[in-house]
């Protein structure tokens, strides 16, 4: 499909091009338009018919907008602005240079300029800022006859219209109705007969991660936005609130893997901008291993004595922070699902603790008969050592303790940190590995005094 | 709110309840009802207007939908799974024992058990699974008018009624059109002449992970599902869509901790079965740690005479891990949204490789600076070794390579992971530290070789 549109650009087969691009669903055709040579796309675009045309810049990433944008006549560019919703028009002024979108907002009448600067101006994360101020609003003393000819009156402009919000004159929400329950009723039933008065809705300055988390909960299609005063300012549909689940999702995990998030995606993001989201992290955790290698440091004679063990240290370091990490990021992930409160936290610790025990209780035996029957009496790998059988026993019983206390840290600290206000996601993998290695090293050495001296 | 419930049923003021209750929001409802006793529970469920009632049982945890389910009577139970769509209807006899499957069964004509029956057995993760069967189907002869009359008709025990699917004798979809579309057209118009015919659909055997990104690709709210004659069966909604999106995100976060992956939420695992999602990758990455342990056991002699080189093992081990996990958590979360595939590996490479260098260059010089300056200079702790400065250079040279091997490997294999078929998620960070803990040492032994023996 797409190398036949190539073919058919670079022969100028324009006629039998539109044909086909016309009957193509405007996701796909931004995918195919991200491969079209720069110079070659203002004369396909304008190819489409103007709907299409509008829904495929919409799909198109930002930096083919403003290659458009800047082809574009002063004429061609109202008409493509004309067609797109308030959230799809703000979200691409946001993303465009100054004087770009300077230009964009002269080819808008005064009372959309204002209103696109109000939208712009709400925060990254807010309710408002992905909210679109086209929906149906419908009065309550209206019939279902009436309801539907105001749909069929202001429906074309508006992006979703299943569900109609009720309003008083101040534009203070009293009620939903939907489509469907419009269709089910009688053409005289009035609104106030058949609306919902319990509406869930949210505030402008709500987050929008709390947003989507009530689109899944209630199975919603689109949600009404209110300002301070409690007035229907606009709507945000199922597909921006899946967006925004999205993204989060995709933040959550950076910040699991010691990411600072970003917005762009992978090949988006320049070699040096990829850098700053990744050194922060990597440098903090590298100053933070010092203090591992100090405690190394101070325990240097006897790993000399008895060099053995050094050969355990990374096994006994990847094994405690794979546990902590287990564990917090099976936390993390339920406090972003709303299944772990911190009213839960000794449930959890509870919980932990006993799957700690399993886990450590399997780990200590199974390298335990591993150390004793392979490396002990078959290969003889401890041969000229008398302490053979008590390090075997200083490693098991570090592994037991590592692991153990590896999940506590690890289930309790993503806890802790939700309640004083930070992002559970820091607290996984890389940062509660450095803390384990710490303490598995201090288990270790400690074992190791108390059962080689003697 | 949730106290002011649980005071009535104790007063058991049930009237008030009721009014209370109907007033409320069936998800809000089914999460109060967790925390009613079981002994109660009946009772307050059959206060509920019966509707109501159906939308709260389908919110439940299959374990209190059970036991409701014993508590009914049969006619009870006919009343409610007749208010139930045929998806959740499966769902919940997926989840019950045989028995109670059984008599749920009992309770439903010849028809609806065959339709059941044929919904179970497809598998799991299949589009199929996840569809109902009641839709609105429209023939393309009809006119907009019969077109409302058929969904007055239906409309009521359908699910999403706002997309319309046009079809033939036998069943086979031959276009779609909104109830946007049949407000926007005048009353007479030919159904044939608004459908859109690009219908995107899937198979009932597709996966449903697919079908989800679909739904985000194109913004749908519902999409056709047919079966392999091209025959309509059924309709997934975006409700549907959303939690399969939340599960599989769930399930790669786990994979991506080395946890396998349940079907249940937090604190609905018991203690073992949360192990044996566990332990397995806890054994295997214990043991694989048991070759970074035999290579440290061939250098033991060297590590005797330059003991100072055994305190850098953990940040270098770290680091190299850490490291590698971001680029693999990267790639893999940009596999998953559709932005990296296998032919893009070069490209992903050269862009590693270029971050990787800058980051091993910016971590080499502030460990090379702080272990000169502070270490050397201020603190002394290299006093009495005479290879210091060699020493300092050892750490640092190893610190880069292995932050440039580190990244080559995390963000090559999840891509040839998906490349053979494998799970890209398994490919993350527990897995990519073992490899280059082995890597980074085998380097750090190289050059503490090269540099420290002359």
């Amino acid at each position: 499909m797409e190398e036949k549109i190539l073919e058919l650009i670079n022969q100028k087969k324009f006629s039998e091009l539109k044909s086909m691009l016309s009957e193509m669903n405007a996701a796909d055709l931004a995918v195919i338009f991200e491969e079209i040579e720069e110079k070659d796309l203002p004369v396909i675009f304008r190819i489409l018919p103007k709907e299409l045309a509008a829904e495929v810049f919409v799909e198109m990433e930002s930096d083919m907008q403003q290659l458009l944008i800047e082809a574009f006549s002063d004429k061609e560019l109202r008409e493509v602005m004309d067609e797109l919703f308030m959230d799809d028009t703000v979200d691409i002024i946001d993303e465009m240079p100054a004087t770009v979108a300077k230009r964009i907002l002269r080819q808008t009448d005064a009372q959309t300029r204002r209103m696109i600067n109000q939208l712009l101006a709400y925060p990254d994360d807010s309710a408002g800022s992905i909210m679109t101020t086209e929906y149906i609003d419908l009065k309550k003393d209206m019939t279902v006859d009436m309801a539907f000819d105001r749909i069929r009156k202001i429906g074309f402009d508006t992006e979703s219209i299943y569900a109609c919000y009720v309003t008083d004159r101040s534009r203070r929400l009293l009620g939903i109705v939907s489509v469907k329950d419009l269709l089910l009723n009688q053409k005289d039933t009035v609104i106030s007969k058949i609306m919902d008065e319990n509406v869930i809705f949210v505030n402008t300055l709500d987050d929008r991660e709390e947003v989507a988390t009530q689109f899944e909960k209630y199975d919603l299609l689109a949600m009404p936005v209110v300002d301070k005063e409690n007035r229907l300012v606009g709507i945000i549909t199922v597909d921006d609130a899946i967006d925004v689940m999205k993204e989060e999702v995709t933040e959550d995990i950076e910040k699991m893997a010691a990411i600072l998030p970003s917005e762009h995606s992978y090949f988006k993001m320049g070699v040096f901008e990829t850098f700053k989201t990744r050194i922060p992290w990597l440098l903090l955790l590298m100053i933070s291993a010092t203090f591992t290698g100090a405690i190394i440091s101070s325990f240097e004679e006897k790993l000399v004595a008895f060099s053995g063990l050094i050969a355990f240290i990374p096994m006994l370091m990847d094994t405690g922070g794979n546990s902590g990490s287990q564990a917090s990021v099976t936390v993390i992930r339920s406090i972003s699902l709303g299944d772990i409160e911190f009213s839960d936290i000794f449930k959890v610790l509870w919980k932990e603790i006993r799957v700690a025990f399993c886990c450590s209780v399997a780990l200590a035996l199974v390298n335990g008969a591993k150390l004793f029957l392979i490396d002990y009496l078959l290969l003889g790998t401890f041969n000229n050592d008398t302490h053979a059988i008590r390090e075997i026993l200083v490693v098991c019983l570090t592994l037991f303790c590592t692991v153990v206390v590896a999940k506590i840290v690890g289930c309790s600290l993503p806890i802790l940190a939700k309640k004083i206000g930070f992002d559970p996601a820091v607290m996984a993998s890389p940062l509660i590995t450095t803390i384990v290695d710490a303490i598995s090293l201090i288990i270790y050495f400690s074992f190791a005094t108390f059962l080689l001296t003697a």
